[in-house]
């Protein structure tokens, strides 16, 4: 792939960040610019060296050849078409962990075809440009949905660039990702969040939470650190999935409470035992 | 603290195995003999030195300074009382992850203060003497129950020990670890075990849970992949204090899920908001 001229980064967070980091470490640009609607977080990506220069967003836009959304998947959906009002040859990708609801704010627009959905499946409960890590994305998936339904050169770019910086190709369509990623990410994170609550509400002895927690209880409760303002949009967005799962993890909660509480031994061993499958499917 | 002769460890699974690793590696003993119900862990752990000598346990007991009960809960309660019955003056200790019922075991018996309470909080998902590591338990926290009911010199020694493989010390009556453990581990590995029952369940494609699967989703169902011989009998010896996490638990969930049903974008930022609060507790 020939080396970008120009890649803005609308977003100077975690993903946006460890992107342009991607990048640049990789030689796939010359120059980044940065933007953001936070200022501090313009001023600490250009101080970071995360970007090379920061500019407005219509500005920056028009001088680039990529422009990439890391923003929450609300500000994209209300975002995308004015920026692919401004596309000429440009081609536009996102990184939301949802697609439908954002696909359908440019199903119908002109420059559609310059516009590629993607989902990099890497992340931290952290956020902000000081999050952001060199060698973020190497050796995870990255989601792009219904490609047919961009331009080629669109396509074979992002593409190139996702392979190069480390990523396993996924091809899938829109509705298919928003499904699976409920089951594997979303349900996640509200299960860490439930528990961090439940541990505050009923454990009062703070002290002994610290003194306790174990490796455990920390790599569970460890995505209930994650930012609303990232969350609520993307529980908000895929509603309907997400309470599919949702009430399927409340149900099968309920049947290790009805083990417990009928002392069903046998029970609670065939579902723990059920669980244990999961090892083989991760590690197929 | 002096060097022991021997030390006998009962059950050379995760826990057995790494405590015989981290006394050897620190030199708090001359010769650990190990014992364990199944056979094929015995000649393992003698292979990969983790222990010097295997024996019966009978005999392994009366060798030694120091016996170790790193078996799961019930059986611990079942084996406590009978290696108290050989005891002259030997200490013993176990690592149980829970207190009350494996006490409840001994309460009376005449050798009593020859034993103390003692749970290392460190684990992995994995099992067996291929599953010990070294420096386990370096840096986290280890619970002695109940001391004031040991004699001195074990309470002495076995804190040294402790704190020479690098533990911190918490003391604490047995009732109340049993109930702090049903909220820092015990339901993490319920929700854990759930979550992975949920995916399973629904998530018919398991190819997708393959190529997506992300560090979120691997580190809130790491747990899942934990033994049912010894997560059951936990559960069961703590099912009082594990019933009012869960149902508390289930609880949290359900107003996530009536935040999502009623869009009540409020609502759901606040109750994440709440979650976030846990990682000021974590890094106090």
């Amino acid at each position: 792939m020939k080396q970008l001229e120009n890649v803005t980064i609308v977003g100077l967070g975690l993903i946006g960040g460890s992107f342009a980091l991607s990048l640049k470490d990789n030689n796939l640009v010359k120059h980044i610019i940065g933007t953001d609607v936070n200022h501090v977080h313009e001023e600490k990506a250009l101080e970071l060296g995360l970007v090379d220069d920061v500019l407005p967003l219509k500005e920056a836009v028009l001088k680039s050849d990529l422009v990439v959304l890391a923003i929450p998947v609300s500000a994209c959906a209300q975002l995308l078409p004015l920026i692919l009002d401004m596309v000429t040859t440009q081609m536009v990708i996102d990184t939301g962990s949802t697609k439908k609801n954002i696909l359908k704010s440019v199903v119908n627009h002109s420059n559609r075809k310059r516009y590629l959905p993607t989902h990099p499946m890497w992340g931290t409960e952290f956020n902000g440009p000081e999050a952001a890590v060199h060698g973020a994305f190497k050796g995870k998936a990255v989601v792009l949905c219904d490609k047919e339904e961009s331009d080629i050169d669109v396509v074979d770019t992002v593409e190139s660039i996702y392979k190069t910086i480390g990523m396993n190709i996924v091809n899938m369509h829109a509705d298919a990702h928003d499904v699976h990623v409920a089951y594997v990410s979303h349900i996640s994170h509200i299960t860490s969040f439930a528990l961090a609550n439940t541990v505050l509400e009923k454990e009062t002895k703070e002290e002994a939470i610290f003194a306790l927690a174990s490796a455990g209880f920390e790599s569970t409760v460890r995505l209930a650190k994650s930012p609303s303002t990232m969350w609520v949009p993307i529980l908000m967005q895929n509603k309907e999935n997400v309470l599919d799962v949702l009430t399927e993890h409340i149900s099968q909660l309920e049947k290790f409470k009805t083990c417990l509480e009928t002392q069903n031994w046998k029970g609670l061993t065939e579902l723990m035992q059920n669980a244990n499958r999961i090892s083989k499917v991760l590690k197929k």
